[in-house]
């Protein structure tokens, strides 16, 4: 239902390496609570398949809500803990967003 | 390795339905080749889950090249297949990427 023209989207890939699931599953959770409290968060989108590589959408107001949220002293120390531990690669991209649709079975396309 | 920054990324968010495995999974390698075969082409990533929510995100030279995929017959072809049996409901976002950034064990960041 929300059009995403003019928000920003920071796309997270990254590929988890095997074993410590229930830490990083908790960090996770946690890390998607705290963003969900950032001023200009609106909302997150994550898939992760059998293979352990994932994408992560979270997607902000603005561009200074996107900076400040890498920023916050929380989630830097969670980015070291998964570079510590969790994961073996990973890429980030920030992209302003354009054009948004969507379709959903039933009529609610927008 | 490759600097994104620049690109346009098409985030593509969608629900499976159940069923109907084979012909979506041939369907999918489908047009993973066939988008690699396009002017502008810059790369896909993909991450689909237990749960049947799966994101894509196709990555292209210029906003140029992300509408010439849009606008493939075959393309076309196949997302009307999609809507008639493999979603329930999906999302796009065309997002022009302002910075990215990569790391990976071992030193291989960028």
């Amino acid at each position: 239902m929300t059009d995403r023209t003019g928000q920003v989207a920071v796309v997270f890939l990254s590929q988890r390496r095997a074993g410590d699931d229930d830490a990083y599953g908790a960090a996770a959770v946690a890390m998607e609570a705290l963003a969900a409290g950032q001023p200009g968060y609106r909302g997150v989108d994550s898939a992760r398949g059998a293979d352990g590589f994932g994408i992560t959408v979270s997607w902000w107001a603005d561009e200074a809500a996107a900076v400040a949220w890498r920023g916050h002293p929380v989630h830097a120390a969670i980015r070291d803990a998964g570079r510590a531990d969790w994961y073996e690669r990973y890429e980030v991209a920030v992209a302003g967003v354009d054009r948004s649709y969507r379709w959903a079975r039933g009529g609610l396309s927008e």
